[in-house]
């Protein structure tokens, strides 16, 4: 495999014109759009005419006339033909972590009947704010938070089970839950199933009807392209909307545009019917219309294949850099961290080595490759398909390869460690 | 009172020229800041700035590189200069509802140590998502919410009570509670006081360290003109940031950003030290940015005298309003809620009137005034004093003279009701 392979395969990829929907500086080779995903073309200007236009110009009035107050829901909906969920079941607001609250304590909620099952299982690499929120949930409502091992997790699907919570692709190994399966086993042994889809959606096909998932959750900063602290989504299976009517079963975070008449400003909370009730306080338009912009670029796909199409050439894309790193960098050290098997990996490629993670990151990153460190020894990359070309995939295995050849992570500059999301 | 005069008042005012700092339609009349506040001229430069190059330039980097992990208490500390709150005890993110659940949730943990105190008191025609948010947490915490009249609270501060939580000034009267002296009597009588500041902040003296009181929050859309939807804020006294060291004083939302050490991703949740913990997710960075340029329209007021000085202009607006439509639409039906007392008054004016207060607000939008309704007959106007002039006032009471006296608003096409927060 040469460079000029790369090239080619550039040359013949039908999803290589997507990229021109991005501003990606020009040196750059950026595999961290799994952390933050790049800025879509269109949102500058989006952004500019919701500020002047609709904010400056229309002020208070645009909460009618520019649909502020249905932008939740209607970024929802987009959001929702990238997981296999239907308009009205997904809205966009608050972030991940709250999100995750909302669902997780609803779910909650709907176990209380059965009080034999006192256990939510998790897995114990799954990303910290989810496991954060399921212990505080866990401590404030008398539920246990049982983490275990991937392959570890069937065997805990049993009549204790209130809630499986758990990330579909973890976010430091790349590694792929069977989540159909998974979701499958849980409802067949009576629990509940909660997904967070943070580094799923956009680029895995997903069809939460078809798995028969209960809640899902997800973020709006990586593969979704929406910005920095983007809101996040929130999916809740119609089957539990609608039993969900029953007036006891509140989300707690009630907030006023959760209510089912939130301009009759009545003093006491009635949850508002269908997925509305999930949303809390005021929508956060200038995060939601850069959202907006963002799964737009997913769904510009749809004429070459949509997300099938995308998952493809993500696969092409960490297939490669698997090989290429086997080819250039052995002997170095390095050990791959995401599965081999490709039915259980995710959009990213991890590798792990015992001296230097970190180090050989910031090197990488002051030669132009952009991937990121999960302590306490993984180099992360992410393939970003809509915006990846081969041609990176090549240039940055080059980098690697020189920067151990050459030893020059070894450079005091690159030993101090910083914060980065 | 004429035209004339209100011109020659506009040319004497020192704040006029804070004006200039706002982009507004030449031929509107807005007296709707206490909803959603002006555009700031620097927002739309700051946000193009952050998106071109924070985030599309510079991308993931930003985090560190642009400060981006550090701009919900950069935001908080320059809030913390208009609320009397010191640097460090102040964080600007997520929804006001949101983070009332987090302190007040807060506020319930540290009375649980006295089973006595059950209730939390508040006032009856509180915002609302306030009375949800609390009425959410007494049923998942065994705790009763009391609703009373505003004058029927000092009676209800007792050895039952648990939490005072009030908004400062009323969303829909206007009517401003004595914080320094309720909080003091809540503090007397051993229990905790939480004031939502959502129309103080910006507009009102605020001093939260000589009032003792124990929480607050507020919002980021209105005074300060942070744009629709933006982050809200929240300010917890050091003395129980301190307190809440304590492994066991959780915030139930315990997302990632507010763990001791984010990025060592480890699974179990150990709170920050001081008012970090009180964040969740990732931070919503177009949010704060717009928010932070809207802080500091505020800020520069500070040469010409700061928030004493806008309170002024304030009360000198509110009172010509009041005056004018006492002079131009006496025996139109019209009746003054907020309170004549000047002391008792946030920075708004709301009229009631039995027929047609809807359709009149309505008939006033079509003529370029904005204010706005709030059910069930309130007609309200906000005066924003960093960029309300006095002809303004002016000609919003003439524009409502010329709508009640020619009755243009029984016109069919301003009756029907739409939803505008």
């Amino acid at each position: 495999m040469t460079r000029d392979d790369c090239l080619a395969l550039d040359a013949q990829d039908p999803l290589a014109p997507l990229r021109a929907q991005f501003t990606i500086p020009p040196a750059l080779i950026y595999l961290d759009g799994n952390s933050l995903g790049a800025l879509p073309r269109a949102t500058g200007a989006r952004l500019r005419q919701v500020i002047d236009h609709e904010w400056g110009t229309d002020l208070i009035r645009s909460w009618n006339s520019a649909g502020w107050m249905e932008l939740p829901r209607k970024v929802g909906d987009k959001i929702a033909r990238l997981i296999g969920a239907r308009p009205g079941e997904v809205i966009a607001a608050d972030s991940t972590s709250v999100n995750l609250y909302k669902v997780l304590s609803a779910a909650l909620l709907l176990q209380r009947a059965n009080p034999g099952r006192r256990r939510i299982v998790s897995e114990r690499s799954n990303f910290p704010t989810d496991l954060y929120i399921a212990e505080s949930l866990a401590r404030e409502r008398g539920f246990d938070l049982v983490l275990a091992e991937a392959e570890n997790i069937p065997a805990l699907i049993d009549e204790r089970l209130a809630v499986l919570m758990l990330t579909e692709v973890n976010y430091r190994s790349g590694a792929l839950h069977d989540m159909a399966a998974l979701a499958l086993q849980a409802r067949q042994a009576g629990a509940l199933s909660v997904w967070d889809l943070a580094h799923s959606a956009g680029v895995l096909p997903l069809d939460l009807h078809a798995a028969q998932a209960d809640f899902a959750i997800g973020c709006g900063y990586k593969y979704l392209n929406g910005g920095p602290g983007a809101p996040a989504f929130l999916w809740v299976h119609p089957r539990h909307l609608e039993r969900m009517q029953h007036e006891d079963l509140w989300q707690p975070l009630a907030g006023w545009i959760g209510h089912a008449a939130p301009f009759e400003f009545t003093p006491h909370y009635v949850p508002a019917g269908g997925i509305a009730r999930y949303q809390c306080g005021t929508p956060q338009i200038l995060g939601l219309t850069a959202l907006e912009c963002g799964v737009d670029t997913v769904l510009a796909a749809e004429p070459f294949g949509g997300v099938p199409a995308l998952r493809a050439k993500s696969l092409a894309l960490t297939r490669l850099f698997a090989r290429l790193v086997d080819e250039c960098c052995a002997d170095q050290g390095l050990s791959l961290v995401t599965p081999q098997d490709e039915r259980r990996r995710g959009s990213q490629i991890s590798l792990a080595r015992d001296e230097g993670a970190y180090a050989i990151v910031q090197a990488l990153i002051e030669r132009g490759v952009i991937g990121d460190f999960r302590a306490p020894d993984v180099l992360r990359f992410g393939f970003a398909p809509l915006y990846t070309r081969f041609i990176d995939v090549w240039n940055a295995v080059e980098q690697l390869r020189q920067v151990l050849a050459g030893g020059f992570w070894r450079e005091a500059r690159f030993a101090e460690r910083r914060a980065v999301t």
